[in-house]
């Protein structure tokens, strides 16, 4: 048996607030790093986690009393100077909230964050990547979203995840193309003069949690 | 400290021969699992590996004595079960070589696989779905060609790992949108009637290795 590893899971928890991709981190409570900016993470536990994506649910429900609609493993991150207790991997996972969630937690703008304790700025920095990058071609943006929602809030969001104005029409033809939307029998939003249908998710539109 | 994790990686070594992508097994020589196939792995070593891909290519370089032109981190897959020496993490890589390296193992087809230690038809699954959906999009189908190769050659390779015919003006569209290769100046393969010019991936082809 080689050198122990230590093994860890972070969690990127992202949400979309004041038109900008926001993360929770919280403040360390003690050493290493004690006192600074953090990722929610910890210690995987061979003797209650199921796996690592279990390791990570287990990690917001105790420290932020929530779990999330959109969980997916980022990737892992390792090596002997990232953790100052020896050599580590940190296998992280990407979440995605609504930002009316109550979490114990501050939001900070992805794009412009404080000093981070380890390397969570490399986990924060690939985690909005990733999700730019999906965006184009998925479902994720709309797990920012209340359940429900109407395609020009699905847009607005789409808009400000991958950072730029979406045309209407085209935006539409995309959203017909994937196929992930379903509309709401009888439900709609807004004044008597043009209510805007309500949407939701079909049940399927959840991805690979483990890849 | 919690309960100590087992921390390995493994390899999906990638080709395309026959026509199919195929997966270098080896037979494991020692228990768990001993004279059965396996994907090429090992433990994490702390004292030596830089990180986890660095774990992965010396893995490959001890094992099957190469080193892969392309090489990305999967994943991690994880658990009580999967490996009968207790709790284990494997963060799985993805490499592709070309048919013709000259490695200590043997090619099985990855859609038609015999029995595997471990998990690792998973892994293999996996990695199979990961560079048939990354192929639509990337330059990644081109790692399973030597070096130099004519638009007709990588066109057909394309066609094989995505499984379906393509049409010859549409692919060439796309990769002039994709724009990863460079035309190798007065290079050109075949007679003397209709010679083929050949191109080579540009410098920065090279795919995010971590993530």
């Amino acid at each position: 048996m080689p050198a122990q590893v230590i093994v860890t899971v972070d969690v990127v928890l992202l949400t979309l607030k004041d038109e900008r991709l926001q993360v929770a981190l919280m403040k360390r409570p003690q050493d290493p790093f004690k006192g600074e900016l953090a990722l929610p993470g910890g210690y995987v536990h061979a003797e209650d986690d199921a796996d690592v994506a279990a390791a990570a649910y287990r990690v917001l429900r105790d420290k932020m009393k929530l779990r999330p609609p959109y969980l997916e493993q980022l990737g892992s991150f390792s090596g002997a100077r990232r953790d100052p207790r020896g050599w580590s991997i940190s296998v992280c996972h990407l979440a995605l909230v609504t930002p009316d969630v109550i979490a114990d937690t501050h939001w900070f703008p992805a794009d412009k964050l404080p000093r981070l304790a380890f390397d969570h700025a490399s986990l924060v920095a690939a985690a909005a990547t990733r999700v730019r990058n999906k965006s184009s071609y998925s479902a994720l943006p709309a797990y920012l979203l209340p359940e429900t929602f109407t395609l020009s809030e699905l847009q607005t969001i789409y808009s400000q995840v991958l950072g730029e104005a979406l045309e209407k029409s085209s935006f539409r033809r995309k959203l017909r193309d994937l196929d992930f939307l379903e509309e709401i029998p009888g439900a709609f939003k807004g004044g008597k003069q043009r209510p805007a249908q309500l949407y939701r998710l079909k049940g399927m539109a959840v991805f690979d949690r483990t890849i």
